[in-house]
């Protein structure tokens, strides 16, 4: 059988970075109180979680969703279409769509989910795709299972992506152009120019929009009403997709739409919809109780704002390179995979818990560690991983100046410059 | 926008059959007891869940999954590859391995994205899949995602899997042949006849063999161990997938084998486990519990059988037709897609949830209503359903001495044959 061989590759390389003791991924929690957790027996300050609002150990969400589970039973016995469907399903669909403003909703399982069956009903073959090229694996699946022409435009540029409508259209005029964008990008931490997007429907007013605002939901707009509303362009919005495993302290996701037949042909055609278990009572009434608390405490969202600057004016003081974002999401750029790797290593041995992420989920020699920040992070949490980040900051040499420096130093002859180093070694180090 | 364009077609379908008041599909139920659920005021015996254990509303599994969201709160906070792992998804993992007979699993989000994720990074293009053509969508999707050659051999007929087999191998010597077949077909209750499937190991040793055991997890096999066990073939088998929705009482699937390395090539490559959050504590430990309630209580498998026993008995003795199904899944065939349609609709005013299964789910004309049994199904409602179908089935002419008499008068001239006449609307109202 040729099954280990077709997996020795991946395993050798799994083996070279093991052997230095530095894989950082799949690292599992013991405990957790949201913004610290207990891994191998570490107590740690959390800055890489997605739960931004801090609402997954919320006392009412827990109670809530426990509750759930003795109302309701722990599994939902069958998929929506047949036996699992729930009122807590079409209440939660009601209440999302009034709270992206949209019309109607649809629930799915995840937001993987989500998008792979949403976009793989939607779109033809005779359709064109155009996605920013830092659109999340799920949307290109679900892209990749239609047989429509898939282009990408480059991040965040809108010249780009009109020039590509232009062509679309000229190319394939009985196709449709979706036009695909993230609300607040997964690594980065950019939001999106949605606003600049949202307008080129003056240009091409039959471009279908289809915003993914899985880190925007809860984060982004008025009371956290997510990316479409912060740039008033809800209802330039042909579809708003959204998750409940980041700000809405759950799983599972939704599409937002205002056209009724377009919102049933979703429900009855979307393959994962239609082929999944239904999302369980447990974490559907999360949800519900996210929004209400959402609803009634929009202050939860402004914390997290000032959570987010603090850090990014400590990291701006420390000189650190945290590239555009604007957002929770806070990069902080290192170089080379190796480094990355070293540097998340070494935040855990001094109690900060942050993952790289390296090439291909970001450009070569881009290596980063993603932070992300909670509305319920505490000054004293903040204090210590400033604290601790401005001493690793100047060990790994990955400020500013001193990038700067080791590049002059690298300019001159007979010196092993640090950027071809890291150019031998990442290729064999890239893990997906 | 021609969005509300290419819904359309579907949408003049829904709107027929909403007018004719029948639409059985995404039935709304607003409380549950497990074997009984509460929709639209009226409380009805469940015989369409796939909780075959009834272990969601057992007390034991309710309380850990509750008291997980305490301890772990209700979201994950990320994906399993960066922050959202935790202890209990190794444990699980660990457990499920011993369970099924193999050394080690990677557990997923949903059963569906196990499938995809997993079929997605082992095939290459090079492979030849060969699937029961009654195999489940998420396994066609996970194909679908590869660029290998898909074919299909007869339902459960293993002289056309070898046939295919030798076929494959001899058409693409340098790819592998994959056989894929679920352990227990979702809407026959068919059970594979795995046994001899595996056994074609001897001729050709070196296809995979890949178990999709949604519905004989819990079900079949000793103490619930799996469609593998239960053939004793386990050993031959390459990897067994499994759920979480069915008997185990939650959401989420895993996928076992022996192989240390491949079992981590499909943690870090399969893309809905990177992309995709983390099974939450709450749905992870509920599993988690069912597994210790098997482990100790063999007997609720038996029950399982008892029950599907006699309500298999029963129906026999009313003389509806059943198919060949051997385990908790009881198909009653029908024929027309209207006339299931109708009969759901008189099960559910005469006090029983049941849905039709149509075109394209099953061959044409062979229209049925999907029946499934839970060990906690009480003798009193079993009398109940039964006195139900016997009354219903001899009102809608659908015992086999029934459609026999219907054929013959309708294979006289000047009479208007029930088949024609199924055959005319059929097309017209499939969904799906």
């Amino acid at each position: 059988m040729r099954l280990s061989k077709r997996c020795e590759h991946f395993n050798a390389l799994h083996a070279e970075i093991a052997s230095q003791g530095i894989n950082p991924y799949f690292r599992p929690t013991a405990k957790t109180w949201g913004s610290e957790v207990e891994v191998a027996g570490k107590r740690l300050v959390m800055i890489g979680s997605n739960d931004y609002l801090g609402l997954s150990h919320d006392p009412r969400v827990m109670d809530a969703s426990a509750k759930a589970v003795y109302a309701w039973g722990t599994g939902p016995g069958g998929s929506r279409f047949l036996s699992g469907n729930m009122v807590l399903h079409q209440l939660l669909e009601e209440r999302l769509a009034a709270f992206v403003g949209k019309k109607g909703a649809v629930v799915h399982v995840t937001g993987f989910s989500t998008n792979l069956g949403a976009l793989g009903c939607l779109i033809t073959p005779a359709d064109t795709v155009l996605c920013d090229r830092e659109g999340h694996a799920s949307i290109f699946e679900g892209i990749k299972s239609t047989r429509a022409r898939i282009s990408t435009f480059a991040h965040n540029d809108v010249q780009n992506a009109a020039k590509k409508i232009a062509e679309a259209k000229r190319a394939r005029p009985d196709g449709d152009v979706f036009l695909i964008t993230e609300g607040v990008f997964s690594m980065s931490g950019d939001v999106a120019a949605f606003g600049e997007l949202a307008a080129l429907k003056d240009e091409f007013p039959d471009i279908i929009i289809y915003l993914d605002d899985a880190h925007g939901l809860g984060v982004l707009g008025p009371g956290g009403r997510g990316t479409a509303l912060h740039f008033d362009a809800a209802a330039r919005t042909d579809f708003i997709m959204g998750t409940f495993s980041k700000a809405m302290a759950s799983i599972g996701g939704f599409i937002a739409a205002d056209d009724e037949g377009v919102l049933r042909y979703l429900r009855y055609q979307s393959r994962t919809q239609i082929f999944s278990a239904a999302l369980p009572a447990a974490n559907t009434t999360a949800v519900l109780t996210c929004l209400d608390i959402l609803e009634k405490e929009p202050e939860r969202v402004t914390r997290l704002h000032q959570v987010t600057n603090r850090m990014r004016e400590g990291y701006k003081a420390i000189g650190l390179r945290i590239g555009q974002s604007a957002s929770p999401i806070i990069p902080i750029i290192i170089g080379s995979d190796e480094k990355a790797f070293q540097f998340s290593q070494a935040l855990f041995e001094n109690g900060v818990f942050a993952l790289p992420a390296i090439y291909p989920a970001v450009p070569r020699g881009q290596a980063l560690i993603r932070t992300a920040y909670m509305s319920t992070h505490e000054d004293r949490q903040m204090d210590f991983v400033l604290e601790v980040l401005d001493r690793l900051a100047r060990q790994f040499r990955i400020r500013a100046q001193d990038v700067e420096e080791d590049e002059i130093r690298a300019a001159q002859p007979n010196m092993t410059p640090d950027a071809t180093a890291d150019g031998a070694g990442r290729a064999k180090l890239s893990y997906l």
